[in-house]
């Protein structure tokens, strides 16, 4: 495939500067304790901590910079999304003194649709999915003399989200892999051309959520995998079904490489990120942080990574389970099954080997008539916060010692 | 009170440079969705995304540099703390090529413990609580001939955070309030003294967690308050009860006002932060953002505020319950009790509203045989994730119009 594309490095070069006043050039931190444990030179590019929360504010604030420059006086812009790619939109209308229509599912979150107002545009409720709220979208622009700003497939946009690739560089020149979340492919395309029109040696992967990766086998084939109806993934700001035209010109010819992860791993990353940065991504914005943290990735000794954070727009509930299940398979949250005599004073004797060893109780249940708890006996259930896997070792240890029939039903 | 005291201008100047090579000069943002929802122009000096996870490696870097400016030569250094002093201490003695020893009770969390260690921190634990841990310090600190690290009765150590005060109005000219989480003293001190001498008419505004507050009624009457024995709070960074001999002369010659703020407005303020920051405050961090919030400040319209935020170094399942804790306070987490007939159908009947407002399910619990449940029905009792307190009150509407009995259990 051809590699000549519309776009020069003047021309990204430009669009950054185009856009430097409404965006922040966010931090690309050492991180000396995630550097360590996952063994590998790592700079993460804080995107989460952008403006809106995410990198969509680079891409929509350089289209309507050149709608306008182009003369164009449209009544305003509109988009569908229930996400990033609205709040980006929003603000940057906002700044261009643009009225912004943003189109949502009627499910979409209160908390993106407040944010959005909050940013001055008009949120239109409409359909169940977000197909439907971009048909509603195309229809209104067309009605109301609005422009439609797709959230990646439009060279503009790409050339905005490639400012942060060239910030990459700038702030560390020796850098050998990007590695970068993919969905439609704006995010990455920009980032793409902004490293290998300056640094084709740079290695540049892609990473998609395990449920929707279209992109999966794209590099080798050609072809987009088509997505299971239902997909579910909780890295939503990269459930893409379709991605773009132009985004998948720039992709088959600069992306090296793409991976997978699931949603596991995906937690996992949301709670090493909370812990070791201080800050929080969303699912979609983690991926490339879990793909170095399973593995995914070969990296040599000598390789200098740059690892994209793309955005930290996550609700709250689902921090809040991802933290659960970060402690889970950390050894900090356990659940064990003790079955013992119905009668009283076992559960004092199970709780004087709990509160012994400093271990707090989350939750306690007792289950009786059941086949697998013989009559007469009683099924405890404990859910208890551990310091890791030593301290559920020495609770089982001290069980055993009791003579108390227990089982660890957290098992990693 | 004199306001004469051993630092100048010039002394906190020169401890800002000294340390500048290992201190990241930490963000300061405007943040807009907070400053209106709050009603004034507000800032954030975000030392959460400080090395170490909080504003305490500026002063032990300086203490640890003029240690070694005055010739010193110890065999190492020495500190007692279970959190964030220790983990200050580690880094900028490992910097300075320096042993370090840290003594942390035995229950600290293993995090924390595992954090010193990553940092090149011998660790030893002792004691039940921080006293003994201290007591523990000084006298290993007078075998070995180790310097022991006061957290903050130090002047090295003040003029150390006094960094963090002159960044603030470097970053903020126009500032007239700043506000400063209170435990003991050592950054208000520091903060204070870098405002005040070059601004004596910024307020300076300290701020404590109910449960621990010996400065309540200091400035009023130049008494500490006693704590009360096993006082618990969730900011246990500042759970600080004998307060520093050295502090207290700053504060009492250079801060306006002292608030204080209990354990529930903490919670909301981590939410808060993590929602519209996207990053994260430990409870002693955020104090200065539960004050705003709850309206503890008096603030006029022309004001220009600077809160600091602290530190990040938090335990995960405690971000956990703070999440729950604020999604309930904000209508987005909600608990209803349903009495219906114990038969077959009514838990679907229950459901199909639940389910037809788009609302999950966390958890769904019968209860029979409890006296404020008549015989021959059963108690229903769901935990759903809602919208907002609209949300809330369409699905009490729709149970109503069933003519199902239902109580709303958690209401603000």
């Amino acid at each position: 495939m051809s590699k000549a594309l519309p776009l020069d490095l003047a021309a990204l070069r430009a669009a950054h500067a185009r856009i430097a006043p409404a965006v922040i050039r966010t931090a690309q931190w050492d991180n000396d304790p995630l550097s360590e444990e996952l063994g590998v030179a790592l700079q993460l590019k804080l995107e989460n901590l952008q403006r809106t929360g995410s990198f969509k504010i680079r891409g929509a604030t350089h289209k309507i910079d050149r709608l306008l420059a182009s003369g164009a006086r449209p009544a305003g812009v509109i988009a569908a999304s229930a996400g990033n790619h609205a709040q980006g939109v929003a603000r940057a209308a906002g700044l261009a003194g643009l009225p912004a229509t943003v189109v949502m599912p009627l499910n979409a979150p209160l908390t993106k649709l407040q944010a959005c107002r909050a940013l001055g545009a008009q949120v239109v409720l409409h359909g169940d999915t977000l197909e439907q709220a971009a048909d509603e979208a195309r229809r209104l622009a067309a009605d109301q003399a609005l422009v439609f700003l797709h959230p990646y497939d439009d060279w503009d946009v790409i050339a905005g989200q490639a400012s942060c690739g060239l910030e990459m560089l700038e702030d560390a020149p020796d850098m050998s892999v990007a590695i970068v979340p993919l969905g439609g492919g704006g995010l990455i395309a920009g980032i793409a051309l902004a490293l290998k029109l300056q640094r084709p040696d740079i290695r540049v992967i892609g990473v998609q959520t395990e449920a929707v990766a279209p992109y999966r086998h794209y590099l080798r084939d050609g072809r987009l995998e088509a997505v299971a109806t239902g997909a579910h993934t909780i890295a939503d700001g990269i459930k893409v079904k379709r991605p773009g035209e132009l985004t998948c010109r720039v992709i088959a010819a600069w992306v090296d490489e793409i991976v997978t992860v699931d949603d596991n791993a995906i937690a996992e990353a949301i709670v090493t990120l909370l812990e070791r940065t201080h800050t929080i991504g969303e699912g979609a914005g983690v991926v490339g942080l879990a793909a170095l943290m399973q593995r995914k990735i070969a990296l040599s000794p000598s390789d200098r990574v740059v690892c994209v954070i793309s955005g930290g727009n996550v609700d709250m509930s689902l921090v809040g389970r991802s933290i659960d299940y970060g402690l889970a398979s950390s050894g900090r949250l356990m659940s064990v099954s003790v079955v013992v005599s119905d009668a009283p004073g076992h559960l004092l004797r199970i709780l004087r080997s709990v509160a012994g060893l400093g271990i707090n109780i989350r939750h306690v249940e007792h289950r009786r008539g059941e086949l697998h708890v013989p009559v007469g006996m009683t099924e405890i259930i404990l859910q208890m916060e551990t310091r890791d896997s030593a301290h559920q070792q020495e609770l089982l240890a001290h069980f055993a010692a009791e003579g108390l029939a227990a089982k660890n039903l957290v098992v990693a």
